[in-house]
């Protein structure tokens, strides 16, 4: 039995099939352990245990499913082998973390004869994120909120892992003729997993790739047949390096890192708006300065741009990068940006939206099918995209609706476990009628 | 004898006596197990392991030594607590540690009949500051190096502290008349124990209150009878507070707290220069926002104000909260200033600084005396100096020159050690000729 | 004969009917004497010279053709007085002038019996601009640079005044029924005079409504049917009062107008992009301050915010206001802003759109026919369009292309003279046929 | 009989010597008839024709007074001659005016035998600056207003005017043995007339130089026999170029010269303070911009540095210099920084100062005299001051003390006309004594 919180409308059917019953278990524990990007490893094993017990034809764990010099935003070594020890700690299998080497997710394979080789692409990390504990929160008020105090799936990518087994399953029961790629991507917050996954002979001979999000601002019953624009993006580190001196002596020794980033600040938000799209910027985070009476030597920003074609991206990145260096200069300081990670834009091919959009509106729960969305945010799954269609095949990006009490990214976050359903029968029809 | 790196100039006598060899050896004790303000647990175990061996008539230890309720600039108690327990581990006495009740530094007592009340004050903490590890740097060249990484004695307060037994033995040994106090003084760095300790009843009944300060840009064989103008300063924690948003979806609903922060910082260094006397200003550290996609809802900036005279010290103070409302209403957030610790300005006695000025021309290794000089900085001492003089004593801040390769603050800071004696022996013949 | 500067590919024929003759005469005379926004006497009275030539129904002279009291921006009456004394100098005829009663611009009238009412609504302002004046610039070179030093018709309304005409000209030797109403619009640089001819009873009744704009990116030979997405837009004047101070002495004494200007300025361009469409935003001039030495008491800006719809363009105008308001506290000033003027969005009816569609296709001359386009840019016209709408009419405003050598509003733009005729012949084309 | 406005507390004698009413009739003449910098062709005549009815032994006029090629921040010639039309058309001696060669000011001499040679140094520029015209403003009530509209002494330059001539006319019917030679300098208020003066050969042989300031905060009755740290000064125009762009359609072709003026004028404010000594910087004027919806391709900023040194001057300019560029820079512009003028630091010499004081005690008016006052602000008759003393001389810059209701260079501010004897009789007697 589903526990919902007061006053949440649940369509869910009392009469709960077994299919539904376990998409919902396997997404809670998915939701009470968290990870962040490229630190997956029990979420990674625990999809393994999961793969082995449906029974698969291949599984590339970790290293095995990518290419692992294409990696981006890791972060240190260190914390990586932190969490792998956690994950050891709380279960998972040794055996499969040391088949991992030092990289997580997997590529799961069903292997049916001849027919089109069709692709999934799911997304498996959390965030840095502190859970809601109130009890209008139905993870805290139904035991499942994360274990891991300061991180949480805020992003919905618990019901993504728990959907890419439920349609790895639902398809090996099928007739299903062809080849089925099941790829459970790590580190999409942070654009780092994407393309070292679309990279990798895995994704070679794919007919048809989709790739899924709940919500997104659809509630339960809405599918989006495909999405366009997602934004070209690019994450950046930009630093700020200054020469400290005693405050209160001589403040004029100093070259002041704070004052140029509080210069570049106000400049990065002020790059024009472009005649020919739309574009973003933000600082996210600053982490400047050692002491209060100290002139500080050092400023650190993570930047993000997106923008609606690559060509805007690059136009962001280049004002980024002189305005960085210009704030800087004007207080004495040395000015540098690094790109950390990157998306291109891609979107879904009209066809394969009509066959999808052919198949959502004769799914049970379906109320809504609408034909394409933009998509309004970024998304490494566009390197899927584009690998696939570089070679001659289709792509399309779906959102399945859920309701969803409070946005993507906040302390609130939930999702409607009914989508659960809808999302794993949509794509399992797709894959089955392509 | 005394390792010097090559090149350094060691004025040093070869016979160094047996007090300079244990100035030395106490100074590099201290230096080694640096801690910062607050959390001066093993250094005021070790001090008052000193002061018992000597043997001297009070010790008040901690809590004992100040009023704990004027305490400022506190750090979180967990982090108080871990330093606690590291002092514990590295060999501190449980039963000081206990005496300590969670404050630290401690007071040394001298009786000795009918006489002046003569106080002289120290301080003991350290910076958290990466102590250089090259050769160049003698510390690490001989041994001697910070344990803590992380924190290095970069100001000299482990010769302080090294300088405030040698009087107390010093004293312990000779002639005096009348009583001693010396004030073993925590969290200058922060300026939050000068207060507390300076309204504790240790204060009351002094005659002549002296404090000492190593280098702040004088030689070796330099010394300053008294300094005038110690700047008033207020030190301040400023937050802005907004709402986050998806910066690629909707940067329009939230409200930025980097943008807000960034306009203050530059509002906060344009505070006009004043007609009636200097004026800083300094952001010292800026942390802001929780990830690189999301608009940033929170940033907090140590700000440090200081003045020629307490009173440009508020209008300073007033400027910033000011302009932090305003930048942060610029970007529809909430700004706010909290007071963290100051200090106010006070002028060392011209009769007292001229009885040190005729001691000091008469000590081995002085060469220059200055009767008089600008400080330039901000010290919390002056609380013990206005505590004073509102009860009808007089004070003297002196200045004993060491030669330092590198500015006070910074990573390479060291002292020349022979200005260790030189220190001794004019505070002791300031006290005894009192 | 033309004189076309050499290197640019005239495409006119040789053979010039008198027709074109006669707009290149008339554009060319409009050219030599540029008169800015609200100042169109001289431009004016010849358009009514030209019209009582042709032979019109009804001619409604300035303020007759408008409700006076909707003007906006509107320059200082002595300013206002000097171009109609310049203007009487320079031959308008004074009977004219007198009429005219302050404002400018003028409406004509072909009632020509049953069927339709067709309004055109064409604008003759010019810009404060200094035209070039090298061999290069075809208007230098051949002899009609402007007269009016400082001043340029730089947009193109010198030929929308001809054409206006032209069209007036053609439709009366015509067998069009029905009423044609031509609306000579003064003052769409400011944005000034759209409102108050589509407030006064000319505008009633019009079924169908015609605007028209030359070039705009687009070259000789294309016609763009109709516009889409006119941004709304709001012209502001925005001011920061302070009191001044000596810079030298007592800075601290005075408010720094300049500073929250700046302040602003910064804190403008950086308002957040919005999800829901595009936004701008222009401090297009500054004026502030009075002596080097002295603290700026004033600060006046010139500001423009435009936006893809009116809700939009006032989600920028209440950022404007916040953010000045602001920035003049930040710096202990007065914030204010006042609204000079403003146009809503309007888009062109699709099916009068596909009307001139049709048409222009069999136009000589016409390459290319453009279904539909985003406009980008910001007119008045869009309160006549706003106007017919409400009253159950239709509206369409085209784009006729010229090549163009240089941009909008730049001293070297100049128009291709071929498309005079394009634009004449496609729009009395379908007015004939509506 | 002088008319005082209500309550303010004329201490004058109603028995006026006819040299005081002289002086006051003089003053209120040049009152009448403000000329900004470089401008005095008025002024300039009239104390010509002055000299001429005491009778002098030498007068330079103009260009013979000075080293013309050494003059500094000149405004357009077309200005200047203007003012030299309207002074014709005042009245002004045709003859005198064709000797001025196109500068203004003058020099008068004294030659009387064997003797010291004494100089005397006052200014006769205006500022421009509207003059306040209520019945609270004395000028105003009793009818000596300004007459150029726009333009008033607002600084005293009227009452120094005044000053020279009576001091010349009182040595002239003395018994002093030696020469004088007074300098009537223009063009002090943009420092451009002190330096081509002092490069003069009229400055060599100088014993002892006098310069006398009205006001700066002192009331009648005070006298300061001489300043100390007149601050070291630059006047400077800083340009910001850029691209226009149609701030609708395309704001990201242009580079916006508004924003890199906005961020120019938030970083000179900002420059740190340095621990050498005060500085002053002020941005006083801003010209940016032609049309609200155009992207700005042009700013001007006249911008002021002080300083206690010279070389704290330098460090100011070296800054602006820095951070303009760089600003403009980081909106793709580019900047440059022009120096109109300057003035050194130069403090009056002890020796003078006291020479003064004793003479000022027995003056009658004379309440207070102070022997030395910091100036605070700054003045090119710093450049008189260091040429005569690299040639051995001395020199002394006194403040004569004169009420004032309102600030100098405001709209209200006035002299009280009782100090102007003060003036003539502190230094008549201070030559005579020298």
């Amino acid at each position: 039995m589903l526990h919902k919180p007061d006053g949440v409308d649940s369509r869910m059917n009392q009469q709960m099939t077994s299919q539904a019953t376990q998409l919902v278990d396997r997404r809670r524990e998915f939701h009470r352990y968290p990870e962040p990007s490229w630190c997956e490893y029990w979420t990674t094993a625990r999809i393994v245990d999961h793969l082995e017990h449906i029974g698969v034809d291949e599984i590339h764990v970790g290293a095995e499913g990518m290419d692992p010099a294409a990696r981006m935003h890791l972060p240190p070594t260190s914390e990586r082998e932190q969490w792998r020890e956690r994950a050891r700690e709380r279960g998972a299998d040794p055996a499969t973390l040391d088949r991992m080497d030092g990289a997580t997710g997997c590529v799961a394979v069903l292997d049916r004869g001849d027919g089109p080789h069709v692709g999934l692409r799911v997304d498996i990390d959390a965030l840095p994120i502190t859970e809601a504990a109130d009890d209008e929160h139905a993870p805290a008020a139904n035991g499942f909120r994360s274990d891991n105090e300061g991180y949480m799936h805020a992003c919905g990518h618990d019901g993504h892992a728990a959907i890419g087994l439920g349609v790895v399953e639902a398809i090996a029961a099928s007739d299903f003729a062809g080849r089925l790629t099941v790829f459970f991507q790590p580190a999409e917050e942070v654009l780092g997993g994407g393309k070292p996954m679309a990279q990798s002979p895995h994704v070679e001979g794919i007919d048809a790739l989709f790739a899924v999000h709940l919500g997104l601002g659809h509630g339960t019953g809405d599918v989006v047949a495909g999405v366009e624009k997602p934004l070209s993006v690019k994450e950046l580190s930009a630093t700020v390096t200054g020469d400290s001196a005693h405050a209160g002596r001589a403040p004029n020794e100093g070259a002041n890192a704070i004052q140029g980033m509080a210069a570049a600040v106000q400049s990065l938000y002020a790059i024009p708006r472009h005649e020919e799209g739309l574009t973003r910027v933000n600082v996210g985070t600053v982490d400047a300065g050692d002491a209060i009476n100290v002139v500080a030597a050092d400023a650190q920003m993570d930047v993000e741009v997106r923008a609606e074609t690559d060509a805007l991206a690059e136009y962001m990145y280049d004002e980024v990068d002189r305005r960085l260096q210009a704030s800087a200069e004007m207080h004495d300081c040395q000015g540098e940006v690094e790109l950390l990670s990157e998306a291109p834009r891609a979107d879904s091919d009209p066809a394969l939206r009509e066959h999808v959009a052919g198949i959502a509106a004769d799914v049970a729960g379906v109320d809504t099918t609408i034909p394409v969305a933009d998509f309004g945010a970024s998304e490494d799954a566009t390197y899927f995209m584009d690998a696939v269609s570089e070679a001659g095949g289709e792509s399309s990006y779906l959102i399945v609706g859920t309701d969803h009490p409070s946005g993507h990214h906040t302390s609130g976050f939930d999702i409607d476990e009914e989508s659960l359903s809808i999302a794993v029968d949509v794509l399992t029809r797709a894959i089955e009628a392509y």
